[in-house]
């Protein structure tokens, strides 16, 4: 069987001057490999015809499947869509469907009043030579060309419109299309330990790996996430090659392994707190609500997560989690002392099983010879006791951040492993 | 004077897989541009040397100049270093200033004990063929090559070694090799007004711009950015050009202006609240500590921001912020009632001059016939006045909790500049 490839195009100005972020291919990348499509190349032009034309010509040269997003906006800065009309050789014709969807949209999403503007209008207009794909989430259709046994597809930039349509429409043709060889992921997320050490410890092992796997690296904040690949067509039996390795894998590293899930910290974290019917209630001096944010993005953490004090100020230190005016006039804000005042008064007024606290000096300003920026005390306990510990990161502000955030809530994984198996 | 090309080649299969979202692109091209050199496109490709000579081969047709981050860890999925010292035809070296750095890192800054692996002691290894550019932050060197007027450079991918390196040697030698055009940019502000709307409001004044001058449609999250670019020459006068005309659009786009600079919500708020020297603190339910979050990420927070209580469990609104019983019972914690009760409870205990609240429900999970998934309510309000809104939003979990932190963030701005001129 012929490995599946794929390319992504992504169109739009704002990706070349650094406005936006390109957050859609990683997303897309994720759940084509999932279906068993290898993405190649990733692309990014400007909005710009001869570019969008000069990529679609290159990147159709190696790959199966070509996916663009952007330049499909109501604005005159996108051109994509009468352009690749052109480049397929059909005429705009409008859309019914579309043309319906969009009075919808406006009528009972957008809740608009007045007339529709024309530039509206003009989103029901598609190529004549594409299939149209329904986009529940928006006005721009998605768009399926067809060329010399290349499938093209054409989808707006805005990412939950993205996701929709790749959920809905695309995922599902492609499988239908195309006949996929299997590839499977096993991640293992470790923390405390450098790249290169490990690398270095597991070296005779990844050497000895088979040609149709590969092991990843992914280093963030602290953590390395081990990515094993394995490609072939035997579902069976490369889960039973990819158990193996993993099994050896997960014995050479054990001392650093978090978990043997595709994770992050704060979900094995929730995760723990969940199998346990525990909560954790956090004060937050340093990352400013941060190590909270973590703990509410994914859904369901009401039942593990009471609340935070963002106390950014020494008085809602003292006046809400009652840390001592002496601890903080004697040995200050960042401190042992108070980071350990900071818990307790999280475990007596959110009421919590466990508590969390950091107080740090993040940047740019703030730092002194005897408490140098990067400084950090965190503190977790629960009602029996408290752990205080210091660090000292080196990166600018909002990595300080970030690295305390992952640091603490590990400390607090830890801490639970520890205190109730 | 001719244009001056960009490209930017992002080297790593956890680009290719999702395992990574690539920042690294977005903050190089909004430097290149400032120093007025434009990116015409980016490229991502794996760990693998025929795709990455292809990059090369294929980049260096329109570009001058070919930067390159990733593939330079100490890791064994890094094969960049010798396939570029091949591609231009040099041969490996060890570099005495690198490895005098490597060492010196690995005692004073990591602090490790044992002797250096080899891996480590490789990072010193650099083709002879190029200028080595020295990473204070990190092991691996930046190289420098230049073929037939072109030059090369390739970086680490590590943010903050990467920005390093721009910072301290790519960007000077830059502007030394060529000879830039003026690119200038300004950037306003909107907010509360589709971007098709928007278009229609500005159609007139659009289509009359003068051919050097481009304007994007950025939006995010219920902003909209307008960005005018100029290019040219003459400094000077392109800063007139570019004068007038964003005094006649922010004339047209008054009733959504924000602010007539490129900041963000978190920022234009901060900055309302410094000059008048104020301060805030939040209550947040459903936002669980991203308003705090956004408040406190840029440096110099602590002059305006006092702190959060997020109160997730309705127990914490009751006992810290002193939501009532009652109130809980009849209307439930998503209401104008509580959302102004936590308002006042912010204002009562952070004693701080203003007050944001947030309540909602933000998904996948817990939405019924009368509280949709969306529904969320804000208060905003001082000493004087506490004011709530009630909003329906349609996105996902996570979008719904940006979108509710920049809605609650606007409104505050609003009461800002309301109440206190």
């Amino acid at each position: 069987m012929k490995e599946v490839n794929a390319a992504i195009i992504t169109i739009g100005d704002e990706l070349l001057i650094g406005q936006t972020i390109d957050t859609n291919s990683a997303w897309m990348a994720k759940e084509l490999n999932a279906i068993g499509v290898w993405v190649k190349r990733r692309v990014a032009v400007g909005d710009n015809a001869a570019d969008i034309r000069y990529a679609l010509d290159e990147e159709s040269k190696e790959a199966d499947i070509i996916l663009l997003t952007g330049g499909l906006g109501p604005t005159a800065d996108d051109i994509t869509k009468p352009l690749l009309c052109d480049y397929f050789g059909g005429k705009m014709v409008t859309n019914d469907q579309v043309l319906e969807h969009v009075h919808y949209l406006f009528e009972h999403v957008f809740r608009r009043t007045g007339p529709m503007l024309e530039r509206n209008l003009k989103q029901a207009e598609v190529p004549d030579n594409c299939t149209v794909l329904m986009n529940e989430r928006g006005t721009a259709p998605g768009m399926w060309f067809e060329k010399e046994g290349k499938v093209y597809v054409s989808m707006p930039g805005v990412p939950h419109e993205m996701k929709g349509l790749m959920e809905k429409e695309v995922l599902p043709r492609l499988l239908k299309q195309f006949e996929m060889p299997v590839i499977l992921h096993e991640t293992l997320l470790t923390f405390g330990i450098g790249e290169s050490i490990l690398a270095e410890a597991i070296k005779d092992w990844e050497e000895a790996l088979p040609v149709n796997m590969k092991l990843a690296y992914l280093p963030h904040y602290g953590m390395v996430r081990l990515r094993l690949t394995v490609t072939g067509h035997d579902k069976n039996l490369l889960e039973k090659e990819l158990e193996g390795q993993v099994r050896q894998l997960k014995e050479l590293v054990k001392e650093w392994l978090v978990i043997d899930m595709d994770l992050n910290m704060q979900q094995v974290v929730a995760k723990f707190l969940k199998e346990r019917k525990q909560t954790v209630g956090t004060a937050e001096s340093c990352t400013g609500g941060y190590v909270a944010h973590l703990l509410t993005i994914d859904p369901g953490a009401s039942s593990n997560f009471k609340g935070s004090v963002v106390a950014y100020d020494n008085q809602v230190k003292k006046d809400i989690l009652g840390v001592s005016d002496q601890s903080l006039e004697s040995v200050g804000a960042v401190s042992e002392e108070v980071v350990k005042q900071m818990a307790r008064g999280v475990l007596k007024n959110l009421k919590t099983d466990y508590a969390l606290a950091t107080s740090g000096i993040m940047g740019p300003d703030g730092g002194s010879e005897k408490k140098p920026i990067g400084t950090v005390w965190i503190a977790v306990g629960n009602a029996d006791k408290i752990e205080a510990k210091e660090f000292h990161f080196r990166f600018d502000r909002s990595r300080n951040i970030e690295q305390t955030a992952i640091t603490a809530l590990n400390l607090l994984r830890k801490f639970i492993v520890e205190n109730d198996g």
